[in-house]
């Protein structure tokens, strides 16, 4: 075990998600932040805030930059945030001009939210593959069993006997759901959130708007019309997203999980866990996991409404407490994702 | 204190909220199935599955019905659901063919599951209705302010002031953005979720669609294709909605708290609460408050999306935890609603 | 359905507890702030800090006191407490020497976390006589038993059988331990939190402790060296002990629903709860409730360990918290212990 | 950012901790997982279960044993545990005898639960000794501070001015409350949990408790009459107990965070955090992210309750869960106490 089960070298195996791993490493957080300065010395010079030299040079830098992570560590630890020792860093090797005109009119926040942003909007397109994907198969399998029945269960009783479709139906319709809602969210939840020291984006006067606007396009996030900095509804939706996506699977894996009970055995998996002690049994893992994973972002869900509680302009305990729990949900997101693909290939009607 | 401050005789008028209430009482909750049973004899009518008489007589029946309470409780106690006692109940009463015409092809969770969503949405419109005003209110607010600062504070240390206009629209912004979300949450969270005895609709044939579409409209509930027995996704979508009406007001509340402090002093408060031991201090309790229910709702929302996971076609457990949770989380929106209404009527900036 | 399952004229039924409620009426908790204050006056009395006239007449006055409710939830509303208003009420019909000696030294909540205290102490008594019970009726069923094997599950997969007893000690033993847990949690879970109006007990001067340790001794509560007001690390434990209630609870409530399914038959309920559409079935009502419960409290300690966050000398905001949540949680620890019992009463091993 | 902040290579800076982190990465696990096989063979040897031969090899073939972490990452990917895989990679290099003889009438779950207690135990008095230093430190301050006043805040309003040092020990109290907790827990938390296959140590026969007791003996943990497989309420406790710190510990950050504020100053901090757009700006860091590690394990104790929901003699979900949210909440501890002490490093009172 590890601090995180997404990132340790034994436990990452069940529970992690290479794909989605690579959204979370340091050196996808600071391609982004980086990105988030060029992109903002670029909109500044087109909108002739700073000059376009100082912008250029700005690019040039960020192009062959290499970070001092070990410095970055030691900023963060004194800071908070990343960002005073990463610009510390940026401007050495910039000229004066350049140097200042980094970061200019901008506050750490805005770099680090346009980061999280980025790099979580590309994490929901790719659950939204396999969103897809998943309900296709699905689909597919709901095809192939044609007229076939299950015994239906209610209240943990056999019931009376029901269309195999049917409960298919009921384990893709929410995915389908998830998928609506991902657009639904998207403008607040992957909205550039850019204010400047206060929020009020004062620092750059009548073209501030402009600005961010240019910004949001360079940076494929959506524009608002103010900062968000304190308003994080658009975060608490998107880790409700993620935990709708997890509770979804962890239906599905509850369901299978009953229905290949060796007593009951209406599904039948193939390859099952192998057990230390007892050689006969094929454990359901992959089904487990999956009401494993939306527990655990039925847990988390609740931080982030906490987090909802943002002192005044900016609080650095609601924020942070947001970095401790996004990334996870959504690593249990993907994992969830992963996990219900590869259960479905091994999945079989028993009476068909 | 009691079980719940919402109900208590005492501190209900601390935390409750007297118009959201009704709502929650048995009677309305029993008008409601009574009204969904009528309803669907007189759609399975209509459709020619049951006897227009046997229609008219349930009709009849409902008009003048007294419920046994008494009954109704030691019912619910052994059966875990209050229809098979409600529906006995019903039946001694009318004749033999309406006897048997009442609630055909339903389960208790059809009917259970509508009162819900009926009630629920009404309170989300009582809801609506004082976020518009306080919005409304904000606004007002702002034209009046002007271009009068406040102090900026970021990370609990004051940073250089803003104009109290935007401050205003941090608090506002959110509230409208949960009234739109209301209407895109409303087709799931307000669905009407009929499916029989297992969820197949499978005891009124062909004509099952038909039915739930008219019982749908009779009920101002959204028709689903399918029953939403096991798929609560629209549940917790409705359970984080109600947290992001109280997080809203929560950090409005907190934002006061904090602006309101003897050494601050930015905002001012009139009649404040009295203490028993210090006869000069003003409390902010309006405004803590709106604190609590923020993190009342944040922490109940996470039992929401345990309830997801729910096994087969109907989960007693999964199920019956949501009606320990959603309508006291309506109740605390409720009361932040109310509170943050009377809250604004109390407070001025300090400085103009 | 109504804010909370547990004072509904119908779902109390199900889910409410006779016995425990009686603990959380607004007479019973005004009952309790009358006793803290008349045993402060007498504390104070025997200290020489008030007359010994002045408690008599306290004395006197509360026990024919009836209290003005309407008049208490207005004051409530206003002061975030009821106390500011109960002394009022209280003061008139006291001379003027006992109305100012009333409440000397005393802050509100020194009387309401009194009243807390005293009452959940009377609950946590009440759970213990349950929970010894339920252990001496699985001691009892172990006997009975003798060597008569059950099939052991592991993953949800039938492993290999395994002795009824122990599987019955597994029951058992947790809840033994939950006995214990409440003897040590005790002293500070049911201290008395006396301090003053910003908890240094300075009013009193060098009387205060020997006033705190007369008053703890008259209501029964234990001994604390501060007032604790703001250390709520004791209400936690208290929380988490319920929880810890239910939960055990919960795991054997969920046991038995899954040993009771349709396709495993190892255990028989007699009489579940019948179904609205399904004469046939036989639903395990009540385990799916002992699992309801451990889920809701497992929820709300949550929330329990956000309010230990709590500023300064006293927290509006987390305090009141406490009250949303902690009697909640006691009362859905009763229905459990009454909902096992019952249980138990009606579960018999299928083979014998 | 990352999955999770405690082995960020940035992040981790603020919120990591060197000296806690060593518990929890795979080669710790491993190495525990590893010392429990030993001890188990070298216990069986001695009770004459296994031949003393076989204990020497295994003995002799972990000492040099280098594990393939790609192959246990595969092995548990699949198995849902390890121990498979690992069980393979120590056969490979062991005599026939000595490969029957290992892990002989254990299961997974033995090993695995016995690694947690071992490294969570290391972990506990890591804390504790902090926790010792903290309390020693507020002490040593509250000697130097005298007979200092502060003023007190109740309800985010000044109330009137007491004792620093009163201050001071509502901070200490909970840490010296936390110590004694760690010892009350210790002997469930720190249980080893030995069953083998189903949790009856019916393999061992007779001497299996005789095996128990010694193998407790050498890993340094508690014995336990029985398995603890699916009694969970010792994990809880642990929880529990890691969120008591933080939660203590977040308690002094606010009150820190609210007396550094800039319109108050009652308390001074040196070097706080740095912004990237105000210069002038001290940020008080250290303090909010005691409130945001508060908040954090307040969140995840919930997982731990619902995990107590253990279906049946091993519940993969359930007990899976408890690893995804125990080390990240003994990490959250670990943080907050190192920051806690380099915080108070900073502090003084600002009017002596």
């Amino acid at each position: 075990m590890t601090a995180s089960v997404f990132d340790h070298p034994v436990l990452s195996g069940l529970l992690g998600d290479v794909e989605l791993s690579s959204y979370f490493t340091a050196a996808a957080d600071i391609e982004a932040l980086i990105a988030f300065e060029t992109a903002l010395a670029e909109a500044e010079a087109a909108e002739g805030i700073i000059p376009a030299a100082a912008a250029a040079a700005i690019r040039d830098r960020t192009r062959d930059f290499t970070p001092d992570i070990d410095d970055l560590r030691a900023g963060t630890a004194r800071d908070g945030v990343v960002m005073p020792a990463l610009l510390r860093q940026l401007r050495q090797g910039l000229d004066p001009a350049a140097a200042d005109a980094l970061h200019h009119g901008a506050t750490s926040q805005d770099a680090i939210d346009a980061s999280m942003a980025m790099r979580l909007m590309g994490v929901s397109l790719v659950l939204d593959r396999r969103l897809a994907r998943l309900g296709d198969r699905l689909a597919q399998w709901g095809i192939e069993a044609g007229d076939a029945d299950v015994m239906a269960h209610t209240r943990m009783q056999a019931a009376r006997p029901t269309r195999f479709g049917r409960k298919l139906s009921s384990w893709a319709d929410p995915l389908v759901r998830c998928r609506l809602r991902r657009e639904a969210i998207a403008p607040q939840a992957f909205a550039l959130r850019f204010g400047g020291a206060v929020g009020d984006r004062a620092e750059l006067g009548e073209r501030a708007d402009a600005v961010a606007e240019r910004l949001a396009a360079a940076l494929g996030l959506f524009p608002a019309p103010g900062s968000l900095h304190s308003e994080r509804d658009g975060i608490a939706e998107l880790g409700h997203w993620l935990s709708l996506v997890t509770g979804a699977l962890g239906k599905l894996g509850q369901d299978v999980v009953l229905s290949v009970q060796t007593e009951v055995g209406e599904l039948r998996l193939e390859g099952g866990g192998s057990s230390s002690a007892m050689a006969h049994k094929q454990n359901p893992v992959a089904a487990e996991m999956l009401v494993t994973l939306a527990r655990f972002n039925a847990t988390l869900v609740s931080g982030l409404h906490q987090a909802l509680v943002h002192e005044n302009e900016r609080s650095g305990a609601a924020w942070t407490l947001e970095w401790m729990l996004l990334p996870q949900m959504a690593m249990a997101a993907g994992a969830a994702t992963r996990i219900a693909e590869e259960l479905l290939e091994t999945l079989s009607l028993a009476k068909p």
